[in-house]
């Protein structure tokens, strides 16, 4: 099957955009892309960016007909920690039906399954039936800094009537799934400054703030003791979730059996009134992403560090301001922080919530092409935690809706050790691009 | 001046203990030390541990005598960073009155200046007025780990009226210091595990714990807003500062704006109610010296580390006990950890807190001998936060309380580049050390 051997080859460009010794890797992955698809009878090219390039390509468009662009990504997180792995992070495996390897499912897996969909058809049909504009993207997992540029700058040549986007998640194996809604999020860095040097914690201990504990102090205060994140303003202008989501959500079944077993956490813990999908897909969190500070190695070091850092994350929903959010986080920080610390906040990459109508003629369109790929069952109409900024992007820009049909099991383990994607999975995408076009073609 | 002869050579050994590269250095000094005593007319013998040797030596000890021992270490810290040295780090170089060599002060300007008197008095008058038992040890800097068994299986061997040290710090140039007090300590290292993997904090974000921020939650509890440690029972059993304590440390000068300086912190903060040097020398502490949980490098990454930890280490004043300390520590910590996450603790090493009474004959005697070597001046009388766990197994093993009398000046360096000694303060040794036997053996 060359679909999966193409897979197989993608996967092993270890394209990691966040780790600039990896800049080469990426590049050939885009290069390797490249030729695949103008080999397929469509004009590709690459774009340079100041970071990674985008891949756009296009078979021939004609008048008349609906124009569709497909967006995917070929970058990947990093793989660490490698030790976790099962087998080598960048050499794709094959177990029990399942390719293991950073990136499978995020997102070379889907991004596959939709290139080789298009090469069956054109191959069997000679073109396509709708115009298509393939934009790739390798900075989706540092957060597209150069991608709503490139939108802006390309309007014309990206205009379309409807965006698709194969990188969320299926509620389950076999289960069709829609998502018409997005967290989105904000992100920020803080290192905590105390003394000039590290000092020796028997000598000074006492005397002086120790910048780790000034750094755990401003972290815990992040939430309440139930799971509400504690920053005045926090919640203001966050969209209640609509009756017929609440209902729709409770009949996917037990969301915190599957989520304990998922996550292996020994509890389930978050804010109070929500149910755990309910919390995950339509309300706003603080998380902090990494801690260090002092001594990291064996054993005992009696010493005050310097400095310490945190790593924040906000996830956050409509109608939420990503700015707004961070300049909160920011002032709420500062004011905790005592005399005896200096703190220096960086800002990370934002991006705004997203939620379209499902019910609306696209939606409809899409929840047919999902009927078609995985027949028999009933559709998910869900809405994801995580976030895609570019989502919003395409929304501002090109003014364009997108349809998010994620081919990701749950437990795919995406940014995690062991990442794995289905080769049945691939097979799916590859059904539901045909599907898809068709369906898109006929609304 | 053959003392500062025999300083320069001993300083030339890079006697680094950490550092098996240089094993045959420290036993090279070992063995000069070894013939330097002979051929003072001590008998002095070399025993083999399973690290660096010990130097034991002795006068002929006479019944009716006090019977002194005299404890020095020959090993030294590593020079590093070799860049920052203004001179090579172990050849001594002269510079304004100053040797500057790696262990100029710590250890080996304290300890020759004890041999220097010694050769002296030895060399006037034939004998020594006191029984003396000299013990050097090369694995100061690595924690003493072979010292204490050296003492349980010696124990006739060493036995002896009290012990004096010379490897603390003066409060400034001229000025005898007598160090009465040590702060004690217990470590403990503390894993904070959540998920079974590291998670999607998209995907999984407001639904499970984030053991990144329980153990921050954890930390911050350690102590309230004001600097207090919040543990219940931490503070029972600690013995209030004498009156005389505080007034005479108040009459040092203004130890604010010294340890701003030292350290370059902010501002100063800790317990209410305790001036910077009761909160350093006299109060028990609990510092946390290491934390670490999710992504580590630079940018960000969205996840939810399956797990964090950090280490802390209590410094403890009398009488409280350490192990107690760590059952209060632990018992807390389990408390306030919600059942969404799971912790492990692993306890590290303890050890009590050290005081004496300066106003007790063997603390008359040493005082009125700090008079002789600094005429003219007060003595001053103070504690250090610090913990030298010898001095307990001193007084464990061989029942004897410790005469701390240091000769290292607030900026010797010790521990870092450009460590220095000033030959004055050579020359104060040898007087020290004469008068400090003479007042011994008349008390």
């Amino acid at each position: 099957m060359s679909a999966l051997e193409d897979l197989l080859t993608c996967l092993r460009f270890p394209s990691v955009s966040t780790d600039s010794k990896h800049r080469s890797d990426v590049r050939a992955c885009a290069e390797w892309l490249k030729s695949k698809l103008s080999g397929m009878g469509l004009t590709a090219e690459l774009h340079e960016t100041p970071g990674h390039p985008i891949l756009v390509a296009k078979n021939r468009h004609l008048p008349g007909r609906r124009t569709v662009l497909l967006y995917g990504h070929y970058d990947v997180q990093p793989a660490e920690p490698l030790n976790e792995w099962l087998s080598p992070a960048f050499e794709p495996t094959l177990r029990d039906g399942r390719i293991y390897c950073r990136g499978a499912t995020d997102n070379k897996g889907q991004l596959i399954a939709h290139v080789s969909g298009l090469a069956e058809t054109l191959s069997h049909e000679g073109d396509l039936p709708v115009n298509l504009t393939i934009l790739f993207e390798g900075e989706e997992e540092i957060g597209s800094p150069n991608l709503k540029p490139f939108l802006e700058a390309h309007r014309e040549e990206l205009a379309c009537d409807v965006v698709a986007i194969s990188d969320t998640g299926m509620v389950g194996e076999g289960i069709g799934t829609f998502t018409y809604g997005l967290r989105g999020i904000a992100c920020m860095e803080v290192k905590v400054h105390g003394p000039s040097i590290d000092l020796h914690s028997g000598i000074f201990g006492g005397a002086v703030a120790n910048p780790v504990t000034m750094a755990a102090r401003l972290v815990a205060s992040l939430h309440d003791e139930e799971g509400r994140v504690a920053i005045p303003g926090f919640y203001d202008g966050v969209r209640d979730l609509q009756p017929w989501e609440r209902s729709s959500w409770a009949d996917l079944g037990d969301g915190d059996a599957e989520t304990l077993s998922l996550t292996g956490s020994p509890a389930l813990f978050g804010e109070p009134g929500y149910t755990e999908r309910e919390r995950r897909w339509a309300r706003p969190t603080a998380e902090v992403n990494g801690i260090g500070g002092g001594y990291q190695g064996e054993g005992s070091k009696t010493v005050i560090a310097r400095e310490a850092f945190f790593k924040l994350s906000f996830r956050l929903v409509p109608d939420q301001d990503p700015a707004r959010i961070l300049d909160l986080a920011e002032a709420y920080l500062r004011a905790k922080a005592p005399p005896s610390v200096r703190l220096e906040i960086k800002r990370g990459h934002t991006g705004m919530a997203y939620l379209m109508d499902p019910h609306s003629p696209l939606g409809k369109a899409a929840q047919r092409a999902l009927e078609t790929t995985f027949p028999g069952g009933k559709i998910a109409l869900i809405r994801e935690g995580g976030s895609i900024p570019i989502v919003q992007a395409f929304k501002d820009v090109l003014k364009a809706d997108t349809l998010l049909l994620g081919l990701a099991l749950p437990d795919c383990q995406a940014h995690a050790p062991n990442e794995n994607f289905p080769v049945a999975n691939l097979e799916a995408g590859i059904r539901l691009n045909q599907a898809l076009l068709r369906e898109l073609a006929a609304s």
